[in-house]
Formats: structure tokens, C-alpha cells, sequence
């Protein structure tokens, strides 16, 4: 398969490499690292194994890179300004589709409103990755892709990827309901991505106090009200899903969210996509998430990172 | 009227000295500045005149403060620990009263289970000081009183208190619903000295994001729900009365709440007081209030100020 990487960060980088070694026809578009990366390779470290690709496809424009069937979006929300013109030059193809592994709301929106929605796929990626010196990745622990369409239902396309995700080492499963799929990230990346963002605690620190543990359950609940008003295939079951949740971030070992890594690192955070959106789609329809409001309100606060 | 001011912070040494200043026989009980002011007495800088008290009545322990007619109380409620212990002394006087302005709720309660509800006034505190080095105290502004019997309703006794104060340069009236006040006092202070002291902004930073003036007023929204689950006189027009503190709010230029410099100088903050209590009377009356929850959890993280 032909895959265009847009948006070569920690993910885009991970993804795009299994996938290459995995026998696929792999490009990247690159930026600051294109040097590096054309020069001596890839490197991802992981303890799953490392491994290093010689030969790296890297590219600065998009216009240079070719026919493809598949654009891979790994870019930040925060650049979704750029979004559908580092894409565009790729979609001339018709027989191209893109699939947005980004976090939150509103990207496959973006993507279908300018190239149809019938050729656009969602992604949810459970993946901690950071990027070390540039060529190299450090891969942290899991990697699983659950992608679908955005019109929802099921297809052959989401299953033929899935099968080609998960040839090239990446556990990846199609689902018929792509909404469902994102809301249920978000009952765990808007409490742990913001509080953490806000207060600079990682998730075992914040669930150690028996009063945040509380309001992110608290929080949970909201956000699962939230998503059932969202037309979902079957509701969820906020308390069962948060305790479900809860549990397994116990087990996350002083895990600290790509939000966090951002304020930390001063850069800007995913607040339009991980809060502001699901707020609004919740909002339309009749449910306030009042906790999520007020984080979400103290993560647009200038500076405000402890 | 003899007086014995326990709790001698920038509140205490403040009220203390505009009251023997106005002629009456004030006591202090002294810990870390005792040496300072009996030896040196007492200075207010204040724009409305700076003025000294050569002579200062100050006390090691509240067995030696002698017989008074009042105790006023300006502990921090961080304290509370002792506060009976400290005030049981002076109260063997059968006709002594104690007058607590500390802040939140649960304070008279304390008092009226160790010396009956009968002897005890609440006051609430409108006044900006701080201490300077020892035995100068800052007035920044404000300083009037609202003083109530425990008990509710009106009486001879804090109207007389009244009196004494406005006497003394304290302008206070007494009021029959002691626990409207307390509640519409923490219609301000929950939203701002909690957002404050998470944050390190003060009021005007806080105010000046769009999401967060909103988010302020919801919370204001909250305390006024939970306010009216209290047996209110009155109840209170939440939308008004909020509308009203956002105006009062702007006119302070970037005013710093008392919580937030305590979270600035790393002491212990009043969360039980002005959160906790609050919350949990509105709880058992069926109120939740979500925004404050979350607010109160973050101010129980260890080391959250920004």
C-alpha cells in the first residue's frame, strides 16, 4: 500500500515506520528533521525491539510526493489550520482515501467538508510515543488503532486497513461506529489530558487524592452523558465505563498525557478538539458538562501550568 | 468595652487597633510578634491614615488576658484545631460574648458547641491587610463588618456591637440572617479565592479570559443554589447577585485573595471552611454543586499552585 505520512510527529514517525517495514510503500512529509531523517534513517526505540530504517522517503512538500492510497494525518490539532492544504495535493487521486488518527472532535469533519465525506476514515490511537534527537522515536508502551468511517457503518476498506495495520505489527481493529469510538477516548483524555495539563500531577499522582480520583469519575459521567446524546450505535454505560477506565489507569505507572508533555514542553495544547468540541456537540443537545467546562475554561488561561 | 482579640493576623491586629483607638480596653493574644509590639507597639499604614499605639496590651496565653466582655475571634481557619482551647479561658466570664470573623462556615458551630449558641455572634469581614514586618500591619482597602447573633434574628446586643465598631472607624452593621451573609460572602470567595490560589492569577487575570468570567458566574450560579437550600430569610436572585459581584470584582485591580497568597507564601489554605462545609450543607439539602467540587479536589492536590 501506498501511504502518505502528514504530520510526522512521535505518531505519524511510529506508525508510518511499522508500516514501512512492514512492506508497504511509506512517505513522509517532513520538516525539521528532514535532514536527519533522508540522511541516516529512522530509528524507533521500543521494548517491543528496536529497529532502524535505512532508506526513509521523506519529503518537504506534499505536491512532491506522489500518488498514494492512503493519507495517514498524524498532525497535531493544534495545526489544523494547514490541515486540508498539506492534504489537498495528495487527494487528487480519487482513488485516495484519509485517515485522521488525531485526538478529539472535529478533524474528519474538517477533512470530509473539503474532500467528501465518503473518503474519509477516523482513527483512535492508544499509543505513547515522544520523539527523541531527530530520527528518533521512543515508543513507550502500546500502539493499538481501533479506525472506521466517518459516515459510520462498517466496510471493506476499514477491514482491509485494519488487516494491513495489523500485518505491519500494529493491533488494529475496523469499527461500525467511529463516534462511539472517539467519545469513548474522550472519557479518558479530558480528565487525565487536562487535569494533569492544568496541575503538572501525572495520572497516579492525581488518583492518589481520594477527592480528584472522585471528580474524575465525576467527569467520566459527564462525558459519557454527553456522548449518549450523540446518536450512538448503543449508549454507553457511564458508571460500568468509568470504573473500567479508572481501573486501568491504575495501572499506568506515572503515566503523563500528551497534554501534559505539551504545557510542559510550552507548547501550544488540544484544547479546541478535546474539549471545546465535544462541549459544544453535548451542548446542542441539551447536556452541560459543567466540570469539563470549568477545565476547559482554566486550560485557555494564559500560562496557567503549575 | 473590653475586648480580647484572639487570633492576632493582619485581620485581628487590625480590627483590634481601630477599637482601642476608639477608646476601648483591647487585648491581644501574641505568639511570634509578642516581643515586637509590647515593646514597640502597634502601626497601621493605611490610606486612610497611618496611625501608632505606643501601648499594647499583649498576652502570652488567653488564662492571662484577664475578664472581657468580648472575644473576637480573627483565626485562621486552618486552626481551628485550638480555637475552643483558646477562647475557653476568657469565657468563664458568664457574660463575656465571642465573635468570630473568620472566614466560611463552620466556625460558630465549633464555638456554640463548646460554649451554648446563645454567646456566640458571627461577623463577616469585608477588609483587604496583610502583615508587614512585626508589629506593622498593611490596610489595603475595605474593612466594614456584618455581624449577626448565631441564633439568627436580630438583637439588642450586635446592634450595640454595631455601634461600638462604627464608633471605632469600622463600618458594620448587624444583621438578622447571619447565614445569608456568610453565604453571599461565599458567593465571592469560592470561585475567587479557590481559581486564584489553583492558578496564581488574580482577579483581574482570572477575569479577563471570556471562559473564565463565565465560568466564575457558574459557579457563582452553584452557591447561590446551594445557598437557598439553607433556610434563607430571603432566598437569593443568583443571576443578580452574581452580576452584581462580576462588577464589584472588575473595579479591583488585580486584587489577590487571601487564599491565594497563603498558596503564594506556602501556608495551609481555609479548603475546609470556605469548600468543603459549603459543599457539604448543599449536598445534604440535595444540591450539587460540580464546578465547586472539582475546584475543592484540585485545592486538596499536594503543591497544585501554578
Amino acid at each position: 500500500m501506498r501511504i502518505a505520512v502528514i504530520g510526522s510527529g512521535a505518531l505519524g514517525l511510529y506508525y508510518g515506520a511499522l508500516l514501512q517495514r512492514g512492506g508497504n510503500d511509506v512517505r513522509f512529509l517532513l520538516r525539521s528533521d528532514f535532514d536527519a531523517i533522508t540522511a541516516r534513517g529512522l530509528t524507533i526505540m521500543s521494548a517491543q525491539g528496536n529497529f532502524h530504517l535505512d532508506q526513509v522517503a521523506g519529503f518537504r512538500a506534499p505536491q512532491e510526493m506522489g500518488e498514494v492510497d492512503l493519507v495517514l494525518v498524524g498532525l497535531k490539532t493544534t495545526a489544523n489550520d494547514v490541515l486540508t492544504r498539506l492534504v489537498a495535493p495528495l487527494m487528487q487521486n480519487p482513488a485516495c482515501s484519509v485517515l485522521t488518527l488525531q485526538n478529539g472532535l472535529g478533524n474528519e469533519e474538517l477533512l470530509a467538508d473539503a474532500f467528501g465525506p465518503e473518503r474519509v476514515l477516523g482513527g483512535i490511537a492508544f499509543l505513547c510515543s515522544n520523539r527523541g534527537e531527530a530520527g528518533i522515536v521512543h515508543h513507550l508502551g502500546q500502539g493499538s488503532v481501533r479506525l472506521g468511517e466517518f459516515r459510520g457503518g462498517g466496510s471493506a476498506r476499514t477491514e482491509q486497513l485494519a488487516v494491513t495495520f495489523s500485518a505491519a505489527g500494529i493491533p488494529c481493529i475496523a469499527v461500525a461506529d467511529l463516534c462511539r469510538a472517539r467519545w469513548e477516548k474522550l472519557v479518558w483524555n479530558i480528565p487525565f489530558n487536562g487535569l494533569c495539563a492544568l496541575t503538572g500531577k501525572d495520572v497516579t499522582e492525581i488518583l492518589a487524592v481520594p477527592a480528584c480520583r472522585a471528580q474524575v469519575r465525576e467527569m467520566m459521567l459527564e462525558v459519557s452523558a454527553g456522548a449518549n446524546t450523540q446518536g450512538l450505535s448503543t449508549p454507553l454505560d457511564g458508571a460500568t465505563f468509568a470504573e473500567k477506565m479508572l481501573l486501568a489507569t491504575d495501572a499506568m505507572d506515572h503515566y503523563r498525557p500528551s497534554m501534559m508533555l505539551d504545557r510542559l514542553a510550552e507548547r501550544p495544547v488540544e484544547v479546541q478538539a478535546i474539549y471545546h468540541e465535544p462541549l459544544r456537540r453535548a451542548a446542542r443537545c441539551g447536556v452541560t458538562m459543567p466540570r469539563v467546562q470549568l477545565l476547559a475554561a482554566l486550560l485557555s488561561l494564559p500560562g496557567s501550568l503549575c
